[in-house]
């Protein structure tokens, strides 16, 4: 796997059982990922000659990520070497520009976006989306379509003097233009889908946000209809089966006031909006994608609970979790704890923990409160 | 944690959700554990100055099996280095003849039982147990107080003259003879215990053996009456506390045909009757076993589901397993596959499967399916 973060790092927990050899490139020795694996290549994955001697003796190669460079991963497919996703798949995760073009082609559904060139392309992307009588077509998000992740590389244009408009061009990236919908709430569709073509559907999640970055994932969303629910997941298939995904797909997608469905993102690894599955489901997306990547049969993907509620845990001012540790596991002997290594940095994502149960509220309470004592936001 | 098998790599799989660093000392690089875990030294436990070495910058050291010299482990603390389970606790678990006078001093039930010098003494002792009119008191088990396990380092002898009665005496080790107990089934009592008194049981399970190795395991036991299910909980948590275990304590016991328990063997360490709780129990063994030995509050060791059973896997005639998984997986998609990274070899335990659900003989025989095609004595 390329790539040292907590995805890597769950990822190589969930192939222990399957008895399979993992080995990691990272960054660096003290990654998340590189402190629990044994087969450690420390370099850097846009050297294509670092990617090369980490591919020798390895079946497949699989991601933690989406910036390895596409012409490198078509070096080591043209090198024999099983890319999964291959390159094909993941340029559509990787570029935002790419990836609405051939939804587009698809006819799924997706909030109004072009590709826009400077702040006067903005105004006008704007005013085309403005219904007759009702002002400018502001607000607008810009999005750089590369390298852009948790609120990062995204903005909100609120008019034509905003000095956002301008802000996004200035990195020479491709930006796109996307109407700001007016969601009610956001939904993660999930699969996982197999070389030879079996795929999986996990439960559609509803994914809370707080200033751009997942808070809390509630499994399966509550009160969603359930043709709402087909429907996310016969999109997150569609895409998987089209573009050719191998492994874990997730689906970000808005739910509108009316009832709509338009997709937001896509992500081809395990994802943020699947960790619930570690304690909620069957078989989880940390064991799926590793069973896709290495063409075996899938596991089930269902709920094993009434109710799953996974919270992120992000640092907080105290550098030692030992003491809320203490208290957490004590206050709640179900808690599920899942924490990466990392060193605690305010606002970084340090953890998550999952709950289950049947009682939905009681549920969420559990998760943001251990979520927040072990942020230090919950004091008692 | 010393010991570089199964128990040692399905530690470090529960430890990485904890945010932990964990150091192994293993026999070779390609043990099962060493495969996976970050940091190795490779060296011979029964060597202090390896011990020693292997200690620097562990916070607290745990086992994967009992054969680590007491008097090295009275070395390591006189250190500073806290042991857990510590020596006193562990001789225990170690030494067969010291296991049975502490269990006898504290009023446990078990096997009438004596060490013994020669086969006259076995003969002797068999006389003892014989009532009144019945013979001569032959079968009677012979064990070596140190170094068995699986069926090793165990007779039965069934006469004065069988050949068995002078074996164990060969390799200078001291004997113990016990009663042959005419068991309806056997049971396991697992507790986990922490240094600060806190202690969990979880439920207790049936242990099915076959040709002195566990076969299955089903959890909870089934049919088991309720004052005997809470006996066999109250034994563990005695012995657990008299004997100031820390971390995992598998009480092996007989259930006798009129209805007693008896107590066979003790285990310090996570134990292959409490593999189940992996997939079947809130908690698993591992994962309590952890956060025991950290000081840390122990998690829920209640039953996630009705019926959890467990499968030992052996090796067969089929080093390449591939096959087999590709059939296994597909064939039942609800399948928990725990597999040990270990070259097959006949006889050998190279992984096991936990299946949960409703209906036991259903559960059951699943289990018996996947662990019998993955061995290859099941065809279809």
């Amino acid at each position: 796997m390329v790539g040292g973060g907590q995805l890597a790092r769950m990822t190589h927990e969930a192939g222990i059982p399957l008895g399979i050899r993992f080995k990691l490139l990272s960054d660096t020795a003290q990654d998340s990922a590189a402190q629990v694996v044994n087969e450690v290549v420390v370099g850097d994955y846009r050297d294509l000659d670092t990617l090369r001697r980490f591919a020798e003796g390895c079946d497949v190669i699989t991601f933690d990520h989406e910036h390895v460079p596409t012409e490198h991963l078509r070096a080591l497919e043209a090198d024999g070497i099983p890319v999964r996703p291959g390159p094909d798949a993941l340029v559509h995760a990787q570029d935002k520009g790419v990836m609405r073009a051939r939804l587009a082609e698809l006819g799924v559904p997706a909030p109004r976006n072009r590709l826009v060139s400077d702040a006067r392309d903005v105004a006008a992307f704007a005013a085309e989306g403005a219904a007759p009588g009702t002002g400018d077509g502001f607000p607008v998000v810009l999005k750089t379509v590369r390298g852009g992740y948790d609120g990062k590389g995204v903005w909100v244009v609120r008019g034509a003097d905003d000095p956002n408009a301008a802000e996004p061009f200035k990195a020479g990236v491709p930006v796109l233009a996307e109407e700001k919908v007016d969601f009610a709430r956001e939904l993660a569709a999930n699969v996982v889908r197999s070389p030879h073509g079996q795929a999986v559907a996990y439960p559609v999640v509803e994914s809370v946000q707080v200033d751009g970055v997942c808070d809390t994932v509630i499994a399966p969303a509550p009160e969603l209809a359930e043709d709402l629910a087909l429907g996310a997941q016969e999109i997150a298939l569609k895409v998987a089966h089209e573009l050719g995904v191998v492994g874990h797909l997730a689906v970000e997608l808005f739910e509108t006031a009316d009832g709509r469905l338009l997709v937001n993102e896509l992500a081809m690894r395990p994802h943020n909006s699947g960790h619930w599955t570690q304690d909620g489901a069957v078989t989880s997306q940390f064991a799926n994608h590793v069973r896709a990547v290495l063409d075996l049969p899938l596991g089930d993907p269902r709920c094993r609970e009434r109710w799953t509620v996974m919270a992120n845990v992000l640092g907080g001012d105290y550098p030692d979790m030992y003491a809320a540790y203490l208290h957490c596991m004590a206050r709640d002997p179900q808690l599920k704890i899942h924490m990466y290594g990392k060193d605690v940095k305010p606002g970084r994502k340090v953890g998550h923990v999952n709950v289950y149960g049947d009682d939905l509220a009681e549920v969420r309470e559990r998760a943001a409160h251990a979520a927040g004592y072990l942020r230090g936001t919950v004091v008692e």
